[in-house]
Formats: C-alpha cells, sequence, structure tokens
C-alpha cells in the first residue's frame, strides 16, 4: 500500500525545489529504470505493478508492489508505464580538463537537453557542463528523453562564465557567423558552446569564445534561419568526432 | 463572432480524417501564419484578436477579429499565441528525380517529422517522400515543430515500396551496420531512407536498399544503443552536403 507521504514526496519531485531538498529525482519505464539500476546511481524505493527480475548493482532492491491505479496516482505521465523509481541524485564528479567538453548557455527545453545527453553518450563526450540558467537534468522530461543515457555522462551545474574564464583549452562557439565547420582542417580538443534556443550565445560568453564555428547552410536565402539546438549540435560533435 | 459552424470545422481538423475530408489543416501563432501567407500556400480563413499588417501574396486576406477567449476555444495550444489560420492542405509536386532526395519509413513521432522538414529546408533538400504510415505532415504538432519550413519543401505521401522499385538512383539507407559514413569518399545524390523509431527500416525496404551507412558510435560499449532518428537525419544530411 502507497502511504500518503509517499505520494506527497514522489508528486512533489515533479519540481526542482523539491527535488534539490530531497535530493531525489523519478525515473518511469521498466527500461530506463532498469538502466539505472544497473549503473553507480542509488535506488531510494521502487514502485512497480510486476516485481522486478534484473541483476542490479544495487545489492537489495527496495520494491514495493502497487496496483495500477497507485501508479496512477503518483506517475508523471499520461499513459503509467508499469514502474516508477525514486533515485537519489548522486554528486557530480570532477570536471576533467581532456578531451571534448559540451558546455550549454541555457537550454531551456527538457526534450533538447535530453537528446543532448543522448547525443554525449553516443560520442562518447564523458563531460557535459551546463550553465545554472539551463533546465534541470534531473527534471523528469529530461530523463525520459535521455533514454538512460543519463547515467553515463557527468552533468555538472556551474557559473558557466567563471568556469570558461579559468580554462586554458580552446572554447568553440556555435555561430551564424561562424567559420565554416567543413573547412577546418583540425578541430582540436576543447570546449564547445551551444547557446539558448532562442537568444544563442549571451553576450558574457561571446566573449570568451576563441574561435566561432558555423554550419552552413544549403537551402536559399529564404530558408529557415536556424537549426534547433539539440539537430546543430549532433552535426558539430560529429564534426569534432569524426576528424579524431 | 465565431459561428458554431466554424468552431466545429477547426476543431475537427486536429485529426487527419476531417483534414483529408476538408482540404484544410490549422496554423497558430503569428510568426508561422505571417511565413504560410507569404508562400504559395492558400488561406481559407484567419482568426486572430489584432489585425494583420503584413505584405501577403494572398491577395486579401480573409480575416475575422475574434476575443481572446474565443481564441481559447479554437487553439489546440494550452497557451493560444494571438491567430489561428485555416489553410487549404496544396496538392504535392511533382517528386523530382533531382539532387539528394530524403525519404521516411514510418515516422510516428510528429516532433522528429517537424525538426526533419525543418532540416531540409536548411540542407536544401527540396523533395521529402514519406511512407503512408508515416505521421502527417498536417498534423497541428508537426506544423508547430517546421517553424514555417513546410511552405520550402515538397512534401509526398506514396507508398515507399514502390516508389523505392521505380527508381534507378542510388538508394542509401541508415542502418546500425552500415558503411562508416565518415570514411566514404563520394556519397553521390539519390535517395536517403530513414527508418521509424522503434524499429528502423522495414524488411521489404531493406530489400531494396542499395547501400547501408552507419554513423559510427563513439561511447564505450555500454553507451546508447540508437541516436534519435531526427538528429541522425542531421548528421547525415551533413555528410552529404559537405561533399557537395
Amino acid at each position: 500500500m502507497l502511504s500518503k507521504s509517499q505520494i506527497k514526496l514522489i508528486t512533489s519531485l515533479k519540481q526542482k525545489k523539491y527535488r534539490l531538498q530531497h535530493g531525489l529525482f523519478v525515473v518511469e519505464g521498466v527500461k530506463t529504470i532498469t538502466e539505472l539500476l544497473q549503473s553507480s546511481f542509488k535506488l531510494q524505493k521502487l514502485y512497480t505493478t510486476q516485481s522486478f527480475k534484473i541483476d542490479a548493482n544495487n545489492d537489495t532492491i527496495d520494491e514495493l508492489l502497487i496496483s495500477e491505479s497507485d501508479l496512477k496516482r503518483i506517475s508523471f505521465l499520461t499513459t503509467p508505464n508499469t514502474a516508477l523509481a525514486v533515485f537519489k541524485i548522486p554528486k557530480p564528479s570532477i570536471i576533467e580538463e581532456t578531451g571534448l567538453t559540451l558546455a550549454l548557455d541555457a537550454i531551456r527545453d527538457p526534450g533538447n537537453l535530453g537528446t543532448i545527453i543522448r547525443l554525449c553518450d553516443w560520442f562518447g563526450i564523458k563531460n557535459l557542463v551546463c550553465s545554472n540558467q539551463t533546465v534541470d537534468c534531473f527534471n523528469p522530461k529530461v530523463i525520459q528523453a535521455t533514454m538512460g543515457s543519463i547515467t553515463r555522462v557527468n552533468i555538472s551545474y556551474v557559473n558557466l562564465d567563471s568556469y570558461l574564464q579559468k580554462t586554458k583549452r580552446p572554447i568553440y562557439g556555435a555561430f551564424m557567423d561562424g567559420n565554416n565547420v567543413y573547412k577546418k582542417q583540425n578541430l582540436t580538443d576543447g570546449i564547445l558552446v551551444m547557446g539558448n534556443e532562442a537568444n544563442g550565445i549571451s553576450e558574457t560568453i561571446e566573449a570568451l569564445i576563441t574561435e566561432k564555428i558555423s554550419i552552413p547552410r544549403f537551402g536559399d536565402v529564404q530558408a529557415t534561419e536556424s537549426l534547433n539546438v539539440a539537430t546543430a549540435t549532433a552535426i558539430l560533435l560529429s564534426e569534432f568526432k569524426r576528424r579524431s
């Protein structure tokens, strides 16, 4: 049986404020929950309509069998999917100053952030640095969109301005008027900054960029003004990695 | 004043069946409506809370000033945005057998299709061929995600199997186990097929592919199994175009 306090806790985790206060976040769906159980993430409690049979790194799974209707009461989805788990928010590791690091300047859309985390996983980007204005990666919509990739990328929220001021590595930024990325012979490891959906990279951050790069547009003059930030990130990560 | 029959017509256009029956679709938001008014798309009627001041190709704009509360009644959005327009579904042009053509095998997610249409616009892909199992491009969520690009891409719904059987051009397909796209010296014009979100390219279509291509994965063995279809399309269109 679900207790009132469990229901209250879980539903509160929709909001960033309570996720930070409790140090907990929610994951839904058997596939993603299984990925998290097999990672270094620590389970707080699993609520499920069917018992879980998996090889978990977590020694024991604190599982509560609940009814479909109880799952409906705690789920954030319109169509709940067998199980909902509450995990502990891990402490971020130190940001390594090697390889290619991706930095996000105020990405607001949860779907975009989730897609970008999945891209980091695919392209072996170990460190994702988010400005404090970027949407929280433990937002349930972000978790859903990462498809489990969140367990394999070290995500840090920082004052992006201070972080970039301290680094000695090249800082690339995606701009409309940057150098044609296809014509670059070399793209050395460093930091690649992607900007906000509506406003791009902010002026303060722009001042710290050491090279502006751009994806050429092939459509005619009336073509769309910009690419979606997740698709632009896909293309630029591909450009860095195919040369490596 | 909105009439009952106008409300009934507009709300019916949420469903593909009624869009086909009436040959009409809905567009919301001043920016996208303006783009469509300046294109070859024909307006049926514009419902707006503020009069439109634009240079439209359409000789006269059949505009009805309505109240905020009336807009709320007809809008498909939770936060309606000043105006809603009903446009006529255009007849698709003939699919040109030149340049790079993108073909979609049963893409189901409206956001993915919208993003892919925007990518076609950016990369100058004139012809987008969708299997009949692909989500309708006049679905309001698709229109929203295209950001106006729908006016600049010729989109055809076809029996993809028959279409591919008839062509003499190269047919590339995106697969997990295809040739490394980065190592290809040449990617000639032809048709690039992208598959369904969950199942990839269907067996019938796979049999017609002349070359399987693949985006290499750089993450370790545990990394995500696949890329989102819109981000994979972004990377492959970029690979074709950077060589052109």
